[in-house]
């Protein structure tokens, strides 16, 4: 299957399990995609800045995408192929694509500096893994230091048929959401499939805007499932009523750095993954920061069930 | 009176209430001071970054600081002074000293990049303000690119004698709290005050790192105050529930460029500013986000009846 | 008088000379302006970058500029007016121009990152001081990381009736100069004057491409008035054995921190400075720097007398 | 052969030859290394930032190395190893030793802040190369943003005994260069070697500040190897002039973004390759640019024969 602009939902940010000797974790991925599917996810997103991508060397990238295309069946899976250069970028795109993805995202590299430049770069990473392989764009200001206004995105899609899906996390994200369906609207540029990030902390507001669904690593995906139907079905109030007993564990979350090493702790307490340790260099949690998420768990205990006791 | 090492509570970040026309209003810094003073902060923290005080000039921002004292009474007021060079920030503090300020706060230049380089900075600013004039160091990394260790701040400390306050907004922050006071309790470093800021999203565990108190601009300083008592005294499930019901609001609010937008109009909302209006360059809010903020406003009523009827 | 779009020859950055205790020279400044009268210089700019113009206080800047401006006579005093905002912007540039400022010079905040934002900042910028204040539009990437491609510079000019003059040290500066001027003969850009900067390392060839001077301040005005001179009467060669011959020093000037101090030592030994003091922060030159300045002139002299005996 | 740290002389950074389609020629390989052994270079460095490193694929990557190992014989090949993450950069280094290389050299990462961070970050990478993998580290400022003081750099010697050259091309480079061999006169520092980058462009006194030779790309090896062996011999008059003819051509070569496609045009026009080509994305030479790279030659061969006829 191929992705599309008609993708909706949650797709998740598979986290990337390792052995505590920080060896993959072939076994645990199995286990990792059944609980993702029992969340009622409708893709999963591999090798993110969250799945430790660049920690990988290449066989294990393409090793890590096969399995969890293998067992994830019907569901979509998109593999992240950003890369420093564009031979690198085409070998994991084409490798993946031989593997079964449904399709692929790249990010922009930190030294684009001009509107000019931002397209630029876009058409040719398209012509380098090729015209048949859809792609979602990830816009990611913060964390790759490039700025695209809708108008850019826009050109980008324009430029690239192939182009079926924009994750948008800039640093706000709402006006941008609008802007982008206003553009849509007036023609100005063509359906695509936008899903949101930035952990989750925007993503109430975010559906509200005009997003398809949410991109992102958050570890309670089926809280995100129930919160994009909700939005879908117009019941606000209960969307969030949703959100905000999660809100206190989102933001935690959400911390750069330790963020994955929360997400992976919430993982490993929910049974999704054996271990929760990470390849280095990796920022590990505290013994205070367990007790406040195992407390933040416990908190949340009250509003949702699905919170494992500590 | 002079700011010192014992500060504690809420210092809140003073808005800068301007007319609909850009010109400074001054008449509403009486306003404002009273609304500061009514919700029980310890003090004020004037031409901070939410205070727009790049959008000054140097006459406005000393009539600013000069209205701010005179209000606020007996009441520390901390003026922001950090400047592209030495000769402008000694200009700054004097005169607001002069005026009444307790102390000045001064952020490092973006272009900082090494633990020496950091040091020097510091020594050479207290030298150029003065060793009589006390000073909170701002530890903003995502906002000025500057990142400094604990031990960095602990030499800082040392070497600085009238540096008495720590305004730690690193992101994460809550390891570093921990981590600065344990180096005071080993006496690796003499105690300082630290306040937290990064809009009050980890004021809640901030809290039990070791914060003092909080210097933020929230728009409601009032639960700030709040939430510090019930910290202190413990009563940790009643701060947390105090946190989270005003949590999906303090998010908004954070928001980079369209949060100061955010701020005023709530200010405005409470009676606190006469106009919302921010001085060019400025994010404006769009009809959407006032929707937005007017529905959390509302869902806040519920648990705080601080919040306004929209 | 007032800058327009026919400047050209020298317009060069005039040094700030201070006391060996750090205060303003005024006395040297009428010094300094006759050496560059004696120089052959057209115009001069003041408060630039290397002008050391951040570590100035308001009223300083104010009486530099003033005496500069009565010393100069009839030349043109190009006075910087870069801010952190607006307000203090307009203040600058407008007491500049009282005391008698033929124009000024504006660069763009680091935070610019589209090309939409940067357009709407000079426009932001022009209102700030005034329609009827002429402006020369500082591009400088390396220094302020805002890259500004030749289409939004056209855009910037034809926005801005005011700005008259680009001063282009892109780097590489050479495209950039024969695609301005070739939008130009397009009649897709007004005419405007475009000096070069980055130390003059490229002034020999950003002549051939299209340049109408320079505004660097290399401690040889007098070399690159003559540079200029040879380059526009089509004296090709002699124009490059007279660039290659100051090439070394040249390079050496361009150094980040200590160039500062290498121009002021040389302008010293030329007489044209009373000290070569800096105010803090300053990189200062060490012994073995100083030799090799030395030696440089020396060598210098073999080509061009006007190189000081050490 | 292993590197260790009484490398010196000139290791010249090897240019990846392609064909005109952009596909890897390894066929100039030979050719190339033919040239640079013909040159008298000491060692050669490839998979550097001028070697167009990061368009390559793994598999290339490998193909490459092993090429210019097998041909350059006894001469040491170093090959960069510079990954975003530990696991690939272990992949390559162990591949690249395999087939043969001396040693490999390291960059960090643009995020590195702190002192910590970045001697952190070298145990790491060496834990992750393995022990006895000798390295050269790169400090390069400009290009990585990270910023490091001979202090910190003498830790990273310290902890780490495969640490057996820096590549100094931080800019200024001189007074680190003066810095780095006193820490190693006082004891402070155990010897490595130490070889200049930034183009060449300041090599005639890095010599003499105490580098034992260049670590750049400059298409005229032969005149480095001349350069260094003058100064070594305190031939200083005769290094000075042989560096002064060159500089022109030199600073042309060292701009950001078409200095790579210079070096290849001039190493074309010596024989040195068939092609010119680089691999997208490239910055290509206008026809100005290539008039005036021949302009330049053609002075340069008014003092050094070698400088091909245009």
């Amino acid at each position: 299957m191929r992705l599309d602009e008609q993708a909706s939902g949650v797709y998740t940010i598979a986290a990337t399990p390792f052995q505590p000797d920080g060896s993959l974790d072939l076994g645990s991925v199995d286990r990792l995609t059944d609980f993702y599917l029992g969340c009622g996810v409708t893709g999963l997103t591999v090798l993110g800045v969250m799945g430790e991508a660049p920690k990988l060397d290449h066989d294990e990238s393409i090793a890590l995408i096969r399995r969890f295309v293998q067992r994830a069946g019907s569901l979509p899976v998109i593999a992240g192929v950003t890369s420093p250069g564009f031979a690198p970028m085409r070998a994991l795109a084409q490798q993946a694509m031989d593997a079964g993805a449904a399709g692929v995202m790249i990010a922009p590299p930190p030294t684009l500096r001009t509107d000019e430049a931002i397209v630029g770069y876009f058409r040719q990473a398209r012509e380098a893994i090729g015209d048949d392989v859809p792609f979602a764009l990830q816009d990611y200001p913060l964390g790759f230091s490039v700025v695209m206004t809708p108008q850019v995105l826009a050109r980008i899609v324009a430029d690239n048929p192939s182009c079926v899906m924009l994750k948008i996390e800039d640093w706000p994200s709402l006006e941008k959401i609008s802007a982008l369906r206003k553009l849509e609207r007036e023609a100005a540029m063509r359906h695509v499939s936008i899903l949101t990030g930035n952990g989750g902390v925007f993503v109430d507001f975010e559906m509200e805007r005009g997003a398809d669904g949410a991109m992102t690593g958050y570890a309670f995906p089926d809280m995100l499932v129930d919160l994009v139907r909700l939005s879908k079905a117009g019941e606000r109030a209960r969307a969030h009523d949703l959100f905000d007993a999660h809100l206190p564990l989102i933001r935690y979350e959400q911390q750069p750095g330790v963020g994955l090493a929360v997400r992976k702790y919430v993982l490993h307490k929910r049974g999704a993954i054996a271990s929760d340790a990470q390849r280095k260099p990796a920022a590990s949690m505290s013994a205070a920061a367990r007790a406040e998420v195992d407390f933040l768990l416990d908190r949340l205990r009250r509003f949702d069930p699905r919170s494992p006791a500590v």
